[in-house]
């Protein structure tokens, strides 16, 4: 029998970061179940008695001492949270005392900093390569001299999810193009996407999987048969192959993974927003 | 004289955790400026000794110490990477102790596990939900019907990035409205968007930021004046208050705390991809 157990995410910012390494970390244990929730923005005495009680009573209710994840920057806040009789696990804290020494300074609390605003210009980059990838996304438009990557496939391998996290993530300006049926009856690139043979990134899937996705979309189409999903995957490789783009499969592939992967294939560092 | 500090984030995964704990950590330290690197998928010993001559050479170039934000899960790679001399920081380290402690169980050992591929009815739901947001953005389509949240701003105002983020991040169904002229001339909801109230979450912002993000968008126009950014915003404020729907102002909050703002405010709970 597998047992449950409540876990909550308390931050006075977003909890992205306690819900982050929290994530991380629980799926390492196997044998329990989670039920989690995020309570964010718990930045006053008061909201952290809420806390407080909502922590207890799902402890009541499940009849077993909930976890917390707690990453309040405030040790006011964070004693108050130990009332709940939680399993307390703070996020900063391990961090903290080692970088105080090594870099001689004192850390300052900003609440929820990692999350806030930094400065406009950075915000600009994010938002112009959201745009960006909006407007060159499956095809839209083909001009790909500004473009850190081009992502290369047949339709539903993965091209949208993964250029929008690139953009949202890493300000990374990332299009992608749908390899068309007559593009495939070649094993040669396209072309328009010869002159930017360096931005490009192949993505493949399996074709029984692609099948899958595609009967979701438009059942018992053409698209949709395994037939058509195989040789289109086929002839992608092929080209892929031919002409030296680096590929992978995006089968059993995380979008965060895909991501990862190209942008350390592609040699771009960017840091994360 | 700020010093500079170079961190690596190495992790046998995508490096995801790793860089967010480290952000977070790693802003609170306002009297150093730090010049990151991601070295993700270190898997092998092989790549660890590659990464610790990196982590080395970038140590000599700076005179300094570097630091590693370690979220490599093999105790085996670990160990490999303090042969850098780096300040080791490791993310899992102060979590899995009591933790196995509480659960009275040993963690496994699933390198990357965290942003590695979950179950493909999990990966569906954050698809969809993508899908959903590209096609019921900047109100393309205007079925809200199995919308979560409707997000209703005058343009500009940060309404795509903040529903592509809740897509992608929480599988929410996340739909946008942009407020028009003819909108705004009422201070009552637009009569399409009335069936809907419970869903609805208006943005705001700063009439000259406003002014600032549309003069870069299309230069010197109407739509780009202080006095059409001033006009509008006022509308829309008005009608937010006539109509009692939360609000929240975007000109000093990230896509992030847009986010989770209005997730706790709808009360939608979700677990983050």
């Amino acid at each position: 029998m597998t047992e449950l157990r409540p876990v909550f995410y308390v931050s006075d910012g977003t909890g992205i970061t306690a819900e982050t390494i929290g994530h991380s970390v629980l799926t390492q244990f196997t044998e329990t179940r989670f039920e989690s929730t995020r309570i964010s923005f718990v930045d006053t005495l008061e909201r952290a008695s809420e806390t407080v009680a909502r922590i207890r009573e799902a402890g009541a209710r499940h009849g077993v001492r909930p976890i917390v994840i707690n990453s309040c920057v405030d040790p006011e806040i964070s004693a108050a949270l130990v009332e709940s009789g939680a399993l307390m696990l703070d996020v900063f804290a391990p961090f903290i005392e080692p970088l105080e020494r090594e870099l001689g300074q004192i850390r300052q609390r900003h609440i929820g900093r990692a999350h806030g605003m930094v400065d406009f210009e950075r915000y600009h980059r994010r938002i112009d390569a959201i745009n960006f990838t909006l407007t060159h996304d499956d095809g839209q438009s083909l001009d790909y001299a500004d473009a850190d990557v081009v992502l290369v496939a047949v339709s539903r391998a993965g091209k949208t999810p993964t250029c929008i996290y690139l953009a949202l993530h890493y300000g990374v300006l990332a299009a992608n193009y749908p390899l068309t049926e007559e593009d495939l009856e070649h094993d040669r690139l396209p072309p328009r996407l010869r002159p930017y043979r360096n931005k490009l990134f192949g993505l493949t899937i399996d074709p029984a999987r692609l099948q899958q996705i595609r009967q979701e979309r438009r059942p018992n189409s053409r698209y949709a048969q395994l037939e058509t999903c195989r040789r289109e995957v086929a002839a992608a490789e092929a080209m892929f192959r031919a002409e030296r783009i680096p590929t992978l499969s995006t089968t059993h592939t995380s979008i965060e993974e895909i991501a990862s992967k190209v942008l350390t294939t592609l040699g771009l560092q960017r840091e994360m927003f």
